[in-house]
């Protein structure tokens, strides 16, 4: 292991985070809020960390190979969470530090579950940040780094492998630094965009950002206590088709800017995705009309939380707990599945559902065919056994760990509902579960250790649970 | 498809169908009890169906694959769950013929699972073909005809593979009819012995032969409305122990007939099983101490309810749904497991979950050293590459089953708790779940629909998915 890469890296990552400190920091000037101290407190602490870091540790070696990746990526997504929990805890706003954490984990997981019961009464310094991390948390801190930091080598490949979800990982450019660019480029001019189709519903611009960086990281924070449902049915819809945007491949959007759409529009993780929209809509639109007044209000609600579940955003226009069995039911499905890989979605991700499908159905080929060969084709190209052999594995450890933690938390005297979707939603990046946990409810009443594993849920689900493991373990830091 | 052989085969079902049903015939008998009436009738069905058959497709060639081995055993189960129900609908002791399929297949399948709200109203006759169609099942209708009917070639390995459940099936000694014979003379060995247990207990004859059918087929289904909790301490720690007994690979009790039992004591998969067994007595013991007067009973009534689920059988002494979430939360979990391959019991079996695990740490290794070679090794030898695919596969597509059986009875209005526990619990062949279906509770309250549904869930569990899907298919019945 080369440690002091290592650590200077995480070096890099705390002056990054300091540099990001300062926007909510200037929001809370602009509103002239005492909570920006707070964030001046944070930065303050992050560049001193950042200095020693970056001082102590200057490397002799660039050489990064996966365990370092994994290290600097669990690493830093660690500091920046608790980096992220200070304004929280320091402005007063969040009393107790582990829902500070827990809030930060939240926001830069992308996962928008909250601990908090008054919303509302928050400061818009605070309202801001929460928001922010969704945005950072989306595309990934690390990628934030390549993109602006000059003098990573181009060995960093294994840490884009080890933040970014999804079973492949793609270069768009032969950099990756370039790609990086690239991906932050189409990452800010879609969220500008969204924040304009926001301002023309007659949103205030404050609550524009806020709502654009939600959407685009897919988190889900919001600033009203009934999230979205008290907005115009039009700017309820400009949410729904942005979060259904930001769950797709940022790789297609990249095609359809270098004038490749149709190779883009070739994408079977894309149809799918869509199919799988369009399908669990229509179902759930017939299965709540009798609640809802008209089929366009029931269209709408219907499409807005099938959007907000699959792109693991989380924000609700309506109480989908009340909300018949089958609705629920598909519903709590789509926990598990999440968008595209190579978006800002959490959850399973729609390739690795398609690919393991489509090795079932080679079992059921090979099971009748037993000497035959048969391969499992993905995006026009036949996947090999390695990858899929990935796949399969992670399915087994992403169950595993979604099990372990609802038997952490089964203690908690809240229901099998309440403990187990929360178990799924937390891992799944997706923020609201059922019960008490459901769209109107919050995790104020979950114990200090159930926010903690609750957090290390979050953290676990967004790296895709290796990086967090290999680094917590102390064989990984053994010198070869 | 050689479909004469099929068809042929499956008449031979019908036969011992008939030839099983003049046992409860004779307990009808004994207790000059009205419902004889149906089990001759039923007899009667089944040997005129059973003539049909052998006659009208007298096979040409004895050839049995994969295929035909698939279709076999998926028509014969059908068959023998139709003809089952048939004696607890024409008695009129269950009027419903959807009901009566459940039970039937809930039967046969080793579930235990009852859609009866008044068990104890029944005849003798009726619960006894109730707990021995336990008996018949946890073996093998399939693995019963080899055992008795000389002519089968010995291609039947297909029948054994399609039907007995687990990753690897052994033959014990090289002929498969010999080795069928071997594992049925363990099995009434075994049974005997616990009649005689419970007998000593002083049970009365009747009792002890139902119970040590449904708890040698780990089914399930008893006699009494509270199920076992009204009988001594001593019986219920004699099933405790047998429960658990008929949850080991049977291979192991061949190895200590034949005086291997060193080797049988090497066995990972019989440690992992003690382990899981003594690990969740003892959380669950501390756990549900405050509700119990003593220790001692803590204990009985933790280890009987571990040893229950974790060998998919399904007996209760105690209403586990009102212990705390952490209890709830292991059995749930022990809901998945089951028992050893090449034991009566169901669920994903001991020795896939210790595959998936090990595949899981492989991937951790691989991570770490991408380039370097790390087999999984299993029960001393290291398990090829396709056997290893076919264990994660198999996990794919069990979630996706019991996933698509909750959303298919989602629409139910008995809360998650209950779909999700149904589904798990049926397609796990365990029998109670939670909230209403579980210890005290029945699915009676299910529409016919979902009672289908979940007949078909205990049926896909119980033949591992496989067999069922291939039979049902209708390229399998395209001629080559």
């Amino acid at each position: 292991m080369n440690r002091r890469m290592v650590f200077y890296t995480v070096g890099r990552i705390s002056l990054a985070a300091a540099v990001l400190l300062l926007l909510p920091a200037l929001v809370s000037l602009i509103y002239l809020e005492s909570c920006g101290w707070s964030f001046l407190i944070t930065i303050a602490i992050a560049l001193a960390l950042s200095g020693a870091l970056t001082r102590l540790s200057r490397p002799s070696s660039d050489v990064i190979y996966a365990r370092e990746g994994f290290a600097i990526v669990a690493l830093g997504w660690l500091l920046t969470a608790l980096l992220g929990a200070l304004p929280f805890f320091l402005s007063g706003e969040i009393p107790s530090f582990i829902d500070a954490f827990f809030e930060s984990v939240s926001g830069l997981t992308t996962t928008g579950a909250s601990i908090l019961t008054d919303v509302e009464s928050l400061s818009h310094g605070i309202l801001f940040w929460r928001s922010f991390t969704h945005w950072i948390g989306g595309m990934g801190v690390l990628i934030f780094i390549m993109a602006i930091i000059p003098n990573l080598a181009d060995r960093s490949i294994h840490i884009v492998r080890a933040e970014m979800p999804g079973p492949v990982v793609g270069k768009l450019v032969p950099r990756v630094k370039d790609t990086a660019k690239i991906l932050y480029i189409i990452y800010i001019a879609m969220t500008l965009v969204q924040i304009a189709f926001l301002l023309f519903g007659g949103m205030s611009l404050f609550e524009s950002i806020v709502h654009a960086f939600a959407t685009a990281g897919t988190g889900g924070f919001g600033i009203k206590a009934d999230s979205i449902a008290g907005y115009s049915p039009y700017l309820q819809w400009v949410i729904t088709v942005f979060m259904l945007i930001f769950g797709v491949n940022f790789n297609l959007y990249y095609l359809i800017l270098v004038r490749r759409a149709r190779s883009a529009l070739r994408s079977g993780e894309l149809w799918c995705y869509i199919g799988i929209v369009a399908v669990s809509t229509v179902v759930i639109l017939f299965n709540i009309l009798p609640q809802f007044g008209s089929a366009g209000e029931a269209l709408r609600h219907s499409a807005f939380q099938v959007a907000s579940i699959i792109s693991t955003t989380g924000y609700s226009t309506a109480d989908f707990n009340l909300w018949p069995g089958l609705s629920k039911g598909i519903l709590f499905l789509l926990l598990f599945i999440g968008g595209c890989a190579g978006s800002t979605a959490g959850g399973l991700k729609m390739s690795r559902a398609i690919m393991l499908v489509k090795m079932v159905g080679r079992e059921f080929r090979r099971m009748l065919h037993p000497r035959s060969v048969s391969t499992v084709r993905f995006e026009g190209k036949s996947v090999d056994t390695s990858t899929l052999g990935s796949v399969s594995t992670y399915f087994v450890i992403y169950m595993i760990c979604i099990f372990a933690v609802f038997l952490l938390i089964s203690p908690e005297p809240f229901g099998f509902e309440t403990n187990f979707s929360a178990a799924v939603t937390c891992f799944n990046n997706v923020g609201p579960g059922f019960a008490m946990v459901g769209p109107t409810g919050s995790f104020a009443a979950y114990s200090g250790f159930s926010k903690l594993v609750l957090s290390m849920a979050m953290l676990l689900g967004r790296l895709e649970i290796f990086p967090l493991i290999l680094a917590l373990s102390p064989r990984s830091w053994i010198k070869k």
